[in-house]
Order: C-alpha cells, then sequence, then structure tokens
C-alpha cells in the first residue's frame, strides 16, 4: 500500500494546475525532449480554496470531501510532543507573516518595472499607429537584434534573402501607417487565442491598436484594449479586470474573480450573436413567414463577458461545476497570457519568435476538439 | 480552418508544463470547483530549449520542426513596415534587457527572505532534535494560530477534544525527545512523495532531521538532507543541487542539470538495490548453487541519483527521449516541492493542513500507475 513499482520520481497527472505561488517567483521552465509528452506535474492548485468560503463549501457539498484532512494521528500523540508541536505552528504563523511581507515586495517590483517598461509599450504603441517613425539607429540596432539570435541558431540565410528584396516594392508601400493589423496579426499567432478569433472577429479585431495592463488599488490587474473607430462597436477602450483575493495561504495571490465591460455594438454588428432566420407556416393560413432569432455565436469577444461564480445558495451539479471551473480557468489563463506573455512580448508574437520559447503544443490544445487544427498562419 | 465550435476560451490540455517565467512571479492560483477536472492551461514551456543546444538539435532531430517558426509572412512585408518592425524588435531587446534586471532582483529578494526566514527554520530544527523546547508562550501563540484557522472552519470541537486528553499520558512519555519521525511523517502526507517511499525506505527516513535549501554562486539552488546516525549510511548530509540556465528568453530561469551526491551504504544496507539469490544446478556436476544477483529497486533514494542527459552525439529513439523527459521534469518537480513547498510549510505538511490549500489529486497522481492508490496515513 502506497507505494508502487517504479524506479522514477512520482509524476503526477492531470492535476488542476495553475500554480506560480509567489515563494516560487522564478519557479524554472524544464527542458522538453519530446514534444507530445502528456502534462506531468506536481504543481497544484496553491491556495484554491483559501478565502472563497462559496466555492470551498460549493466543493465539500457537491465532491466529497477535502483532500488531506489531518487523519487523527496528531490527536495521538504524546502530550510533550503536541506541546512542540504546538511551538511549532507558532514558528509557522511567523513564517507566514513574512511570506506576505515577500509577496508585497515582488508586487512593488513588478510595479515598478512596468513603470521602466511602459515607455517602451509607449513607443511601440506610436510605431504600430504611425505616430512614430524609429530612427536609422534604432532600425539598425533591431536588425543586430535579428542576426545575433540567427547566429545562434546557425541559419542567416532567411536574413539575408530578406535583405535583398528589401528595396523592391519602396514605391508601393510608402503610404502604409505604421504596421497595419499588428495586434491582429500577432493574436492569430498565439496557438489558444488564434481558436477564439472567428473569421467575423477579424473585421473588428482589424483595429486593435493597442493593449495596455495596469494594476489597481486593490489586488489584481486591468487588461484596456484600445481600438481605433470602427463599424463594430462605439468604445474606444475595452475593458477586463482580474481581482485577487487578499493575502492567501503561502503568500500566494489567488484569483477571485473577472469583470468585463459593456460593448456597445452598432446596430446589427454584434459579433457574440449570429441572427438566425427560419420560415414558419402558419398552420391554419397555410402562408409562411420569416422569424429571426438571435443565437449566441463564437467570438473572441466573449473575453469581455467573463463566467461569473454562482451565489452559494444557487444549485449547481457536479457537471455544471466542472464546467465552470474549465470555463473559469481558462478566462483566468487568457488574460495571463496577455499579462505577462502577450503585452511583454508583443512584437516577438508579431514575427513568431516568442513561440520557439513557449513550448505551445499546437495539436491538443483544445479540452474537448479531437481535430487536429492546421494553427499556421497563411497571410 | 483555425475555428472551432465553442464559446468558452480556449483550454489547451496534456502541454508540457512547468513554467514560473519570472516575469509572472505572483502568477496567481485559481479556486478549483471540482476536484477531478482536468490538467487545463495555456501556460507552457517557457524558454524550455533556450540555450541548450544539445536538447534542442535533439528535438529537431528526432521530433520534427519546432512549433510556430516565422512562416514567411515577415519577408512579404513591404519595405517600409518591415523597417517599423525592426524599430520594434530594437524596443523589444531593451524590454529583454530590464527583464534580466527583474529577474535579478527577484532573485535578491528571494536570498533576502531566505535569510529572514532561516532562525524560523533553524528553531523547527531545535524543537524537533528536542535541542529546544518552546516555551509556553510559544506554545500558546501556536495553540492560537489553530484555534482562529478553526473558528474560520467553524469546526473547534475536535480542538477542544485534543485538549480534554492532553494530560492523561504525560508520565508515559516524559523521555520522547524532540519530534520524532516528523521529516518522514510529513513526506508521507505529500501525495506524490510518498508513493516514492517504500517501506524499507522509512527505517532510513525516520533519521531525517532536516532539510534545508540554498542559494549557490551560480543560478540554481541546493538541498540538504540531514541525517541523524543511522544503519544505513554514514554520511551525515546528503545533497541535490539544481543548476539554472543562464538568462534565458523572457528573463525565465530553466533548468540545465540536477546533481546529486554518493551514498555511501554500509555493508548490504543499500535500499536503491535488492538482492536475489536464485538456485542454479549446474549441468554437468547436478549440483545447485545459489547465485545472488543485485536488481534495483524502488526507493526513494534515487533522487540522489537523478537522471542525466545525455551526450549530443547518443542516439537516443522517440519514445527513449520521452521517458528522459519525464522523469527530468519529475526529478525537477520534486526539487521544487522541497525548495517552495516543503521546505516552507514542513510544519503543515506534518499536521496536513498544508494539503488543504494544495489541490494535490490523489487519484490521478501518477503516470503510468492506474490503480487508486490510498493516500491515507494511517499511523
Amino acid at each position: 500500500k502506497n507505494k508502487n513499482g517504479n524506479l522514477t520520481a512520482p509524476t503526477p497527472q492531470n492535476t488542476p494546475i495553475n500554480p506560480a505561488p509567489i515563494t516560487s517567483s522564478y519557479r524554472p521552465s524544464i527542458p522538453a525532449i519530446s514534444e507530445d509528452m502528456e502534462t506531468i506535474t506536481t504543481q497544484a492548485i496553491a491556495g484554491a480554496f483559501t478565502g472563497n468560503p462559496a466555492l470551498l463549501s460549493m466543493l465539500q457539498g457537491k465532491l466529497g470531501t477535502l483532500v488531506g484532512r489531518p487523519s487523527g494521528y496528531i490527536d495521538q500523540l504524546p502530550a510533550s510532543v503536541k506541546r512542540r508541536l504546538n511551538g511549532l505552528k507558532y514558528l509557522q504563523s511567523k513564517h507566514a507573516e513574512l511570506e506576505n511581507k515577500f509577496q508585497e515586495e515582488v508586487l512593488a517590483l513588478e510595479k515598478k518595472y512596468l513603470q521602466l517598461y511602459q515607455p517602451l509599450y509607449d513607443q511601440r504603441a506610436q510605431v504600430i499607429s504611425g505616430a512614430y517613425e524609429p530612427t536609422d539607429e534604432e532600425v539598425a540596432l533591431g536588425e543586430k537584434v535579428d542576426e545575433e539570435d540567427e547566429d545562434d541558431d546557425e541559419d542567416d540565410d532567411d536574413k539575408k534573402h530578406a535583405q535583398d528584396d528589401e528595396d523592391k516594392d519602396d514605391k508601393d508601400t510608402a503610404q502604409v501607417k505604421g504596421i497595419p493589423e499588428f495586434w491582429l496579426t500577432l493574436l492569430k499567432n498565439h496557438p489558444q487565442i488564434v481558436e477564439t478569433i472567428t473569421e467575423e472577429d477579424e473585421g473588428a479585431l482589424k483595429h486593435l491598436i493597442d493593449v495596455r495592463m495596469s494594476y489597481m488599488e486593490q489586488p489584481g490587474f486591468k487588461l484596456d484594449f484600445e481600438f481605433s473607430e470602427n463599424d463594430y462597436f462605439t468604445n474606444k477602450v475595452l475593458t477586463k479586470t482580474y481581482y485577487y483575493q487578499d493575502h492567501a495561504y503561502g503568500g500566494d495571490f489567488v484569483y477571485d474573480h473577472a469583470e468585463g465591460c459593456a460593448i456597445d455594438w452598432k446596430e446589427g454588428k454584434d459579433l457574440t450573436v449570429t441572427i438566425e432566420t427560419k420560415k414558419q407556416r402558419h398552420k391554419g393560413t397555410n402562408k409562411t413567414r420569416v422569424v429571426k432569432r438571435t443565437v449566441p455565436s463564437n467570438s473572441f469577444f466573449y473575453f469581455f463577458s467573463p463566467p461569473t461564480i454562482p451565489d452559494e445558495e444557487e444549485e449547481i451539479d457536479e457537471e455544471e461545476a466542472e464546467g465552470l471551473d474549465a470555463k473559469l480557468e481558462a478566462d483566468y489563463e487568457m488574460g495571463e497570457e496577455f499579462k505577462d506573455k502577450i503585452i511583454p512580448h508583443a512584437v516577438d508574437y508579431f514575427t513568431g519568435k516568442a513561440l520557439q520559447y513557449e513550448d505551445y503544443d499546437d495539436e491538443e490544445d483544445f479540452d474537448d476538439d479531437d481535430e487536429e487544427d492546421d494553427d499556421e498562419d497563411d497571410d
């Protein structure tokens, strides 16, 4: 019992994860050898239930008892040992106080660096919009970055080839302003986000001209999606805000909930619904009429209508709970992708460089999708 | 193409993960509703191949091309846009410099806090060994910690019950020194680590009296396992050292390799092997003799003989690569569990409290084990 026949260390799988306790703020990546290996991790949901009694009671009520409740052996310890254990609990509580301070210091550091990154993000937005034209020196330095990378890879052939035909189309394109469809292009390079973008969405996402992140007074962060004038909605900025719970176990941040924003769709332009037309025959008169019905449609813009956690009173069954859990997790992860990957490395997502370092699995990236999608961007 | 029928955000699964780029140093946890949901994550191996040409070429050679190579659309951009893109690449390279500085600052912060935690760890070790007896005040404060927690849970019945029979066995146990088998008990409470501990291992792990973590000059960390005098080996301390690669993409730390240590087993006490005896009959003389053979045995102590990454020249097939990858990942994760969870929260693993916050999946925690193990600790 409690043993098995493996020589290797334990390799739990299918653990619901999204860890990053602050105490492991630079938990390193693992070099992968195989591309299609299964998920193996000891990382569990740290602090998952902390401070969220609604979720906790939901879990306890619907899904049985919690793992890891002390199984009574503590009570059976000799009194002298129990006494020492209480001494240790005191030490652990002092440790927890320090962990909270550490968490605060890391957050302060993140905020400090966001301020340092911000001028670079602002200039990036200006280059993309065409408000700023990079200097020759900046361009030369940017070209060098590429060359250094390619020296590493020992394949600078592409680069030289690219430079050869640089002058050809100068006249044709002198009037192109900034970098058109920069954000749409890079979002379509993201293996998971591309899956949420419909062909109809692209018309609106062509007008996405910047994505920004900011911290708030309370724990959490806010994403701003800035759009240029477009035919779809009147909002200049769409926002998505993620709130963390207050100090949780082990100095972790734990998601509390997310809030989207109302999109002011122009007449008949709501991308989150489709109008279905249906012919109906009246039984008495035998006349036919066309009935229009609004049905929800697949769309990236559901990102701004995140799933909500039901009230404690509300009854949901296990299947619903799991479905909701998966939706919440996907929503939180998409927010994190924007905050930690896409906003910081937007240029590398545009060029594809970021994908060389992020081992996105392009075949098994969907929970309920067994088809092998072709993620290649043919633009 | 590239679209599917889901309304929800994308929920990739089975992505080989172990992320924690430093830029997401407080990537928060997600409250779980369902206990047995599948792994869903957009987190991929960040910087997985960075700076490890051996692994990179192995992957490229054995497992096809990398995901996310730019697919040629960059070359087809108008010259003016290409020029601006180079301007952006320059900005991205400035960003990368800042990210590296951020990583260094977080590491400095981690080191600073390890120093602040250390006196608490030292005192913990002294209480466990019996060298220090907690004061009445410390014990009282430790009891309070428990009460506060249980007030939250609204079930302080257990606690009161525990206090009732506190005086009964005072005489019997006055001679117990410290907290015997503290580390063995807490390791057996860890859902994944318990799976690596054999009944034979327990004899040696009873003598594990402290586990410590330290940083080194070069990027990485070292784990020290301190043992009291025992019948199994002569080492006072067993060590496991994890080395990170130098600055990787996006300011991440990425594992390079791990090193164990030689265990000086006492005669016939090596827990990592079993002596198999086999009767052999000599064909000519028809005499029987007993042959002893040493075969590898399941053991926790393989933790100190981590898997090694083969040389670039060495040929390995896809299956071997995957097996090695899984072993390496499991080894790195076990190191992280010690560094980020077990050492900081040892007391909470002993009492089981930590497991209430870490949503370890107690049924599916093994890669190749379909049995439903009973993880309950019956001590």
